[in-house]
């Protein structure tokens, strides 16, 4: 499997250059909407200028480093932040391959395709670890496959694109893994908002040296354009990700980060409660309807995704553009995420039309 | 010589951090304000919100792409819009050691330190040609110092921290020098709209499978803190350095490129001669100060700088402070360049108070 270009702008295009009306679940775009204090803070910033557009410090406004700090209990040395959760995740399996002996880095598959990606990119072997039934990683199967090989463990929670949202036992495990093999967990929880087990546990809840921590206010905020993300490190590698950080990108664009540090400062949780409460509707919407239409799926605990298999219709590409062009609906074919999920597609329900999508499966089905 | 860490945010905390007025002439961050269109930009780009806020084109803007395309009079698909001009080097640095067999990058001294650090990360092995007493690579020398295991040559004109501009027949010769050698010519051009000598020639002008052009709206627009930069590939090179800015970064800032448009398309050119006119002003003014200091130094045809070296003051780190605490005047030391110009000591450009740090020069020497 390739991973250097990740499919996703591909199905965007053949969906958008459809002949008909497409539902799109293809991208991880979320619809509902940034909050007022974006849009604020981007205005109040364009009225600044001189200084104020000039370089920021190269890890991030402080006052925003200070407060994701605050946020997530470490220490603001130990926070960069980064151009989205892409330059966040780059830094912190980077630093991963960079302090460790070995050169693999261990993952789920089904897999969030940019992972393996960066992994080539960075010089790494990939290293798959295939999911449950529920689509979770069992902890029992990632110790099995690592070794003194093992550079980096990738988890990503909640997960893209199982839906699956990993429980304190299985973080610690994960933790534990690492450390037994010296290697880095790299937690991805850029859908840490998007929780809706109550059982979210992040990384950082165990003191360990070998843990770096990846966010994104991408979908936190509904702004994926912006690219404003974050990583937190161990302290004994945060300087040598600064560093990269720098020699890579110089620092992360002002205008964004000053439109999400007015964001932190003055949204309330019911933006997010309003948006958990939204994608629960969803979800049943759309698991009724594969229900009636016979598919088998997992129901998500946390994220945007349903992954689902039908009967007889295995989730190649050529399925998902058979599904675009006669169903209208527009999903990622399972392939693209590996093979343990080949046969199924990825749903994503950040469209307003999600019970269309959800009838027409139905009665295509 | 360490470049991991470019020594410019250190020399600027010391300055902050001191006990008396000081004048900086160590960032490179424009102090005569960017166009009013670039507020324009980000004002109506606040007011859009939902899709628009979402990820751009891990590319760039279609319409950024080709405006810049056409303004260089390239194909489009050459063209990837990057988080600043420091991510356009990181690509195309990559590229050059990644498509040749050679892991030489070669690079003048004195030089902009964000080189040697990003070869260092990117597992090349830095190789320095001094430049002439005019500041300029010879390519005499640069053809004399390229092998087999030249990957790549680095040039940047108009130049920091030299203010050399080179002539078309210098920049054909690096091209002609790239291409014997099996190598890319990396023409890091950011202050193309700063050039006073009327000779700068791109390496666009050359046709070439072995050249990459880097730029950046940074300079050109008084906006180093948005991140909007571009680089230009040969034609086989692009689809590879697409791939790794998305697996790097995704995409860029999208507020930012928003705001460059805006900028691109209602800016016009008196902007630009404004910015040039008062910066042949700031260096008649400080150049006649160092003629009074004694001083020696090479009158930039380009950029913002001007090298000096004061009788019996060479250009350490410790003198640099000295001069701050003593002088007020914040300079850059020589030694964060290299060898070649250790001695003398680098002053941007960049501050209204040019003449202030004249006259405190002139009387402390």
């Amino acid at each position: 499997m390739e991973y250097e270009e990740p499919l996703f702008f591909t199905v965007m295009q053949y969906a958008d250059a459809a002949d008909r009306d497409v539902v799109d679940m293809v991208s991880g775009n979320p619809d509902w909407g940034a909050p007022e204090a974006i849009s604020e803070g981007l205005h109040d910033y364009a009225d600044t200028g001189g200084e104020q557009f000039q370089y920021p410090p190269s890890a991030g406004l402080r006052d925003l480093r200070e407060r994701i700090a605050t946020r997530r209990g470490v220490e603001t040395e130990r926070v960069i932040v980064t151009n989205g959760g892409g330059m966040a995740n780059t830094l912190g399996m980077a630093r991963a391959l960079e302090r460790f002996d070995g050169s693999e880095v261990l993952m789920a598959d089904p897999v969030y395709p940019y992972y393996p990606g960066k992994t080539e990119m960075l010089g790494g072997v990939q290293r798959f670890v295939p999911v449950d039934d529920e689509g979770r990683l069992n902890p029992a199967d990632v110790r099995a496959a690592a070794s003194d090989e093992t550079a980096c463990i990738v988890v990503n929670t909640p997960n893209n694109p199982t839906g699956a949202v990993y429980r304190e036992d299985a973080m610690r495990e994960f933790v534990a893994i690492a450390e037994e093999h010296d290697a880095m967990l790299v937690s991805d929880e850029v859908y840490d908002h998007f929780d809706f087990s109550g059982a979210f546990t992040s990384a950082l809840s165990f003191d360990s040296a070998n843990v770096a921590v990846t966010n994104s206010f991408s979908k936190t905020y509904a702004i994926t354009g912006f690219r404003v993300g974050y990583a937190v490190l161990p302290e004994r590698d945060a300087p040598a990700a600064r560093t990269r950080n720098m020699l890579t990108n110089v620092a992360t664009s002002r205008p964004a980060q000053a439109a999400v540090l007015h964001a932190l400062e003055t949204t309330d949780t019911s933006y997010h409660e309003a948006n958990r409460e939204r994608l629960r509707e969803r979800v049943e919407t759309f698991t009724a309807a594969l229900d009636r239409a016979g598919a088998e799926y997992t129901t998500p605990e946390g994220a945007f995704y349903v992954l689902a298999r039908f009967p007889d219709y295995p989730g190649t590409m050529a399925n998902a553009k058979r599904l675009i062009d006669e169903v209208g609906v527009a999903g990622m074919p399972g392939e693209a995420f590996g093979e343990a999920r080949s046969d199924w597609l990825r749903f994503a329900l950040v469209s307003p039309r999600v019970e269309t999508a959800a009838e027409r499966l139905a009665s295509f089905f």
